[in-house]
Formats: structure tokens, C-alpha cells, sequence
């Protein structure tokens, strides 16, 4: 008999495992649910839509249609799951019943928007489903000053889209940087700059306090100040979704989210939950660097565990999901920023003490036209010598630069090792002879006492 | 008293060797003995000199001026050193005699040039130094028909400068594919095709049998045919020029270069040569995957190499030069090709029975514009599982992809280790959500029988 596999959202993580378990087992009944009205399109993509860099069509990769007649995999969108009955097996959604042999819960996070007066204002947003970014489109046609709270990633490419767009943009960001948490302060204020540059204001330290007006938003108030808005955007992060979860009395880990098994099945009170997996924003994760806890709410991460999720729900040789050093990338104006394990903020968590070394340059030889400048800072334990995390800011090429880095970082190598053994590719077009990498984790060497 | 310290050539292994002992030893008496008429250069530029995309003066990075006034070096250019004693630790040059505490020797390679009839006609070339680029770029301007001797990375790039520059070009190639020994046929026989849709002309499996002309070439005979040709390039490798550590009797390995120490020192019938360092084209390495001796000659290998036997030249702290993976990566057309590791060449070499992975995609997100095509091809040991080797065509973005690649080569990882534990940074503009590295590798694991 057919396996029924029923699936529960249609992000990157929900549709990954849909294809995944259906290519696994073509035999399969693939249901996916999903109160999105798109499916399987990529979040980070909304600032480019609404800037018109990128078609709202072409950003939703596939319709429902395109999944039901090309995979075979039957779409029911603008559909709740109401209830999920875990020793049935079955989900009821729009009043029907539906039975599963496996489940994928993958109803990814919601952007936290704190509870202040005013945050349901008319023009005021969240970002995160392609529906979010046209209503900001059609709002911003008569807006002129916009303010973004949040200096987090998705704050940044926002800010930038809306600059392009000849908008008055004011980011007002609760800590003393741009990119808090993943970034170090040193190149999160080489961000900041560069957007200050091209016309951007930044409130720094200011919590909000309350978006002020009288049926539609008219002001943002933070920190005492009070700033003139016409469209105000809440990019103030992911928690994870666990309505579902939660209803089904899953165990939620330090961080916010369910605690899984390296085949992503939860558990309830401390026991594997059989024939359900999970992936996606709602998975606390392990990490590759430090043995403990992580938060990788990234589309990369999401669709790693949907593989997974998807191929272990039809089969019996389970896949595993391993730990995470979570890289990440992001073009913010004429920079890409990018990153990879553990930042001073992150390390300090973990209680490490931490050296850095730090080192810039060119990405194209000096002589070869059309060199960009790049930075790249590494950090190491200081008692291992292990390279625990690093950032790069360039113009170009920064995230093959940190795969490479992360690569180094998960095989555990230490600054020394790294430069004994690691090795650049070179040609005058694409890169120094020496990359700047590998003089950054000189500089590191020196620092560590070398 | 101060440590004299004499370098013999003044490439890249060379004048880092040079600027790494005075900066270690600031007291040192540097020397730098070179031939060359220009020190501190790339000969990879040549190419992009001679197309005039860079200039002569940006090439060479520094004048003997600069390194005798702002590094306190001196340098000694056209200058040739007839004999060194290795007993009395002297060297001489121009009638003179220079003491040394220690010499490095970095004299690099020289273009192979067959031994056929007309290879000494005027018009007829290798390309090695800015002097060879100056004059090939004048014998170029009543040139019509330029014929290349061989098709490796140095060959074609030259083809598509000159190409560009509206010359009509030949390149007669010995193997039966372009970038032979280090490309696979499926990858090269695509950058060929790619230079062929641009006009360029090959001629394959096809040994240079001669050169002829009266006082200038006229035309270059190959596998039986005439080929008219006004200028003639060979780019038929380098080989180790040995003819200093040959006079001083040291062990040349079974590739016809220097076996040498983690330290750099050579041997001298099997003992350990003291106070005497090599870097750079000479050297025989040593695999970083395969256990086995190696050639390396990439500029990136020669700085590595240069900062190690300019730093043991001076410090009683021994730094090692480890194995090699020689990532490498050029730019030819539109095209960026790379490689890592073993090819199946190399790998047959070895007697490795290779498993392949391959996939194509792009270079950014499906929807965001610019987006390049993308092509990783990745090598397994079919037995271990290992990760031997990789290759890259990509519009952009190969360089750091490959570095990535190496990374996880030379730190043994497996296939399926890679699947468990990599992860890729991503955001549209810079790369799809999955990697196509990663796909290579999912298609690997397949084809592992996983």
C-alpha cells in the first residue's frame, strides 16, 4: 500500500522534503499544507521583489499546479492545519481527515514583533511571505518616509532596496551595532558606514517604544525620540513556530525550539517521537564549532534538513543531520557581508577566550582591473588555537571565501594548521597570489603568540 | 654581527623569501642575485600585459629601487651567478665574490622547449618574463597568424588575449584535449568548445614537428600539416631549471626537481644540506592526498614556499612547508576554470579507481539577474570514499568554490562526511540556495552507491 506522507509547510524546508520524499518513493501520497497563498519561494528574496530587482513570479520557483503535475505532490494552500493527532496519525485541516505514515512539520518561525501600542497600525509590516512584500510595495507608492526596525540582515537588504528606491529610510536598531549577534562590531561598523554613505540614517541603542497614528502609522517613537513614518517594517527576527509542536506537547530546547535527534525526530518528555520529523526555523540545531545548542534559522539550513526530514519519513536508512556552523552571506549596497561560527558575541556565550587576526586586501590581483577591496577577520580559541569563526566584507566573492573557511573551522583546525596546510587558488582575475584569507589568519598566528 | 643572506632569483618564491628574512631580521644583509631585467613580478600577468588590459609598470610590483630604499634589499638584476661553494658559503657573480650565513635558491623553471628544427627563428617565443611580453607584444603588431605550442592554462589564456586582440590564433596540442594532465576531457573539451565559438583554432593530438621560415618563422608543421604563422608561442610547460643545485650535486627527485625537507633544504646524496634553502618551480612537494611526490609550479605555491625559506633562512624557528593540493584557477573568456587535487590523470597515476559526481545550476539564485552557469565536477577514491580531487567552470565565482574543495580534500573528509557536515553560505545574489558544490557531491555519493 502507498505510503500517505503529509506535509506541513511550504517554505524551503516543507517543499525540500515534498520532493525529497516523493523522488525517494514515487509510489507515495505527498500531501503538503500550507496557509501561505505561494509555495516554495525564498524569504531572503522579498527585499529584491519589492525593489523590482527580481519578478514576484519568478521568486515563487514553482506553483502548486507545478508540483501536483510535474512531482506528483498535492499543494493545499491557504490551508490550516487545525489539529494534529499523533497516535491516530492524522491532521484535520478545512474539517477534513487526512492519515499519514509520516509527518514533516516544517511551519518554519514567525517574525517577533514586540508588543508595543500601535505595531497593528495601518502601514506597518512584517517581511517574511511574498504577500507581506507586495502589500509593502503597494504601500510605498505613496510613502515617503520609511523606518525599519531592526539593523539585522533582512533590516540591512531592506534598507538598501528602499534607499535605490528614493525613500526616506531610518533604521532604529535596539543594540550599540548593525548586524548584533553574528557580525563583531568592528565589521558591522564598516556596514553601517557604507550605508550612512549612500543616504541611510541609523538610530543605534534605541529600543521602540510605540508606532504612533490614528489609523494609519505616522511616527515611530524609540528611545524618547520621535521619527516621521508612513510605512513602518518590523525586521526584528525569527522565533520558531510551534503551535503545532507545542499542541502536541514536544519538548522545546533552551533556545526557543524543538530539541530533535540527528534523523530530526522530536521528542515528547524526554522520548523519540516516531514517524514525525521536523526542519526548518523551529529546529534548534547542534553546533560544528562548540559542543552545545545553536539557532540556524537560514533557507541553506532549511533545506539541508529537508532533505533529510523528507528521505527519512519514506525510508529506512535514515539520513542524519549533522551540526551547524551556519555561514551566511548578504549584499548590502556594494558590499557582501559575510560569516561563518562563532563571532566575539557568540563565543562569549560559550565562555571563550578569543583571538583575532585580521588582514585586507584586494580580490583580484593589485594590477588586474576591477579589484574590490576585502576584508577578512578570523577568530580562534586561545587556548586550542582552533578557528572558530570568521567575517569577510568585499566586493565581490566573499562566500566561496567563507565556505573555504568554514570547511577549515568544521575539520577543526587550528590557525597554525591552517596555514601550514591550506592553500589558494591564484590567477591575476579572481584573487591576490597570497589570499587575503590566508594573511588574515597570518596576522592571527602572530596574535595567538606565534 | 649582521647575517648575510643571500636569495638567487627574484620571483615570487624569491623576493618573498627576500622580504621575509629582513623583516624577521632587520639586521640582515639581504642580496638578491637575479638575470631578469625586472624583479617581483607575476608571469601570470603576461598575458593580460600583452592584451593591455594591465599594464608593464603595474606588472612589476616593485622596482630594485623600492626594495633597496624601503625594505633595505638589495637587488642585482641582470646579474648571473656562475658558482656557488656550498663548503666556503660563497657565491660569485660579476668577477665578485659574496659571502652567505644562508642562501636561498629560487631560480623557478624555464619553458620546455621542444627540440625540433626553427625553434631558434626570429618571432618565435616562450613567455616567462615581462621581457618576453614586451617583445612578443611588438612582434605582434604586423602579425597576422600566431600559432601557440600547447593548450595548458598559460596557452589558452594567451590564446584569448591575442584572440582578442584580433590576431588569428592556432594552438597545436599534443594531447587530445586542452589543460591536459590537470583538467579531465569532459571539463576541458568545454572551455575548448567555449574558445572555438570565439575563433580560436585547434589542432589536437598533434606533436610540433617544426618550425620553418627563412630568418623569421613562416609557418609551424604539426602531425603532418603546414600552419602559416607569423609569430610562434611556446607555452609548452616549465620544467625545474636545476643548473645551480646540479653544479652542487643535490638530489633531484623522481620528477626531475629538488626533493627537499619539510624545512626546505635539499639533500645531497641522501643528507640534509645545511644553511641552504629552496623555493618556488624547483621543488618537488609532496601530496596532500595521495601520499607521493608532486609538482607544484603555481605562484601561490612559491609565496607559501618563499615565507618559509626566507623565515628558516634567518630564525632558528624552523617553519615547514606541508603537502599540496595545488588549487588553481584561471580565467579564459568568459570562463573561470579550476581545479583541485587529483584529476582522473593524476589519480590513474596513483592507481586510484575514481568515483565522479557532477552538476550544473548557476552561480546566484535562480530569480536574481546576472546569474552565471555553474558546473562542479568532484573525484572520490572509490574505495575510501575520499574526496581526491574537483573541477570548476563557472561565468564567476570558481576561485573560492575550489578553495572550498581543497579545504575539504586535504583534510580527508569523505563524501558522504561532506554531505553530513558542509554547509554553504547563501543568498541570491551570491549563490543558490544549495550550492551546486553541494549537488556534485549528492550525485557523487549516488554514484558511491549511497
Amino acid at each position: 500500500m502507498a505510503l500517505d506522507i503529509v506535509v506541513i509547510g511550504s517554505g524551503a524546508a516543507g517543499m525540500t522534503a515534498a520532493s525529497t520524499a516523493k523522488a525517494e518513493c514515487p509510489d507515495a501520497n505527498v500531501m503538503v499544507f500550507t496557509e501561505d497563498e505561494d509555495v516554495a519561494y525564498s524569504p531572503c528574496a522579498i527585499p529584491w521583489g519589492i525593489e523590482g530587482k527580481s519578478e514576484w513570479e519568478d521568486i515563487v520557483m514553482h506553483t502548486p499546479e507545478f508540483y501536483e503535475k510535474e512531482r506528483g505532490i498535492k499543494v493545499y494552500t491557504k490551508t490550516r492545519v487545525d489539529t494534529v493527532d499523533d497516535v491516530a496519525k492524522t491532521v484535520t485541516a478545512n474539517g477534513q481527515t487526512f492519515s499519514y505514515d509520516s509527518l514533516v512539520i516544517a511551519t518554519g518561525g514567525r517574525v517577533f514583533v514586540p508588543p508595543i501600542e500601535g505595531a497593528d497600525l495601518k502601514n506597518v509590516f512584517i517581511v517574511r511571505t511574498v504577500r507581506n512584500g507586495k502589500d509593502i510595495k503597494q504601500a510605498l507608492e505613496t510613502a515617503k518616509n520609511v523606518v525599519i526596525g531592526g539593523a539585522g540582515v533582512i533590516g540591512l537588504e531592506l534598507a538598501e532596496s528602499l534607499n535605490n528606491m528614493g525613500k526616506d529610510v531610518t533604521v532604529i536598531e535596539m543594540m550599540d551595532q548593525v548586524i548584533p549577534r553574528i557580525a563583531d562590531k568592528d565589521m558591522a561598523d564598516e556596514i553601517q558606514s557604507h550605508l550612512e554613505e549612500r543616504g541611510i540614517k541609523f538610530v543605534m541603542k534605541a529600543p521602540i517604544q510605540s508606532v504612533n497614528g490614528d489609523g494609519s502609522v505616522r511616527s515611530v517613537t524609540a528611545a524618547g525620540n520621535e521619527y516621521p513614518c508612513d510605512v513602518m517594517i518590523f525586521a526584528t527576527g525569527i522565533r520558531a513556530n510551534l503551535d503545532i509542536p507545542k499542541q502536541l506537547g514536544f519538548d522545546v530546547g533552551i533556545l526557543g525550539a524543538l530539541v530533535v535527534s540527528p534523523t530530526l525526530q522530536p521528542y515528547k518528555r524526554g522520548r523519540l517521537v516516531q514517524d514525525i520529523y521536523v526542519a526548518g526555523d523551529l529546529v534548534q540545531c547542534e553546533s560544528a564549532i562548540m559542543p552545545g545548542a545553536t539557532m540556524s534559522q537560514l533557507g541553506s539550513t532549511a533545506v539541508k534538513q529537508g532533505r533529510v526530514a523528507g528521505m527519512n519519513a519514506v525510508s529506512e536508512k535514515k539520513l542524519l543531520f549533522g551540526p551547524v556552523a551556519s555561514p551566511w552571506v548578504s549584499v548590502i549596497g556594494d558590499k557582501q557581508i559575510s560569516g561563518t561560527g562563532l563571532s566575539l558575541g557568540l563565543a562569549s556565550w560559550y565562555g571563550i577566550d578569543v583571538a583575532t587576526g585580521k588582514a585586507k586586501g584586494l580580490t583580484r590581483a593589485r594590477y588586474y582591473p576591477g579589484g574590490k577591496e576585502l576584508t577578512v577577520k578570523v577568530l580562534a580559541d586561545r587556548t586550542t588555537h582552533r578557528i572558530i569563526g570568521a567575517q569577510i566584507i568585499a566586493g565581490e566573492e566573499a562566500t566561496g571565501r567563507i565556505d573555504w573557511l568554514t570547511a577549515a573551522a568544521i575539520n577543526g583546525m587550528t590557525a597554525e594548521d591552517f596555514l601550514f596546510r591550506s592553500e589558494n587558488a591564484y590567477c591575476p582575475p579572481t584573487s591576490m597570489v597570497k589570499d587575503v584569507v590566508i594573511s588574515a589568519v597570518e596576522d592571527l598566528c602572530k596574535n595567538l603568540g606565534q
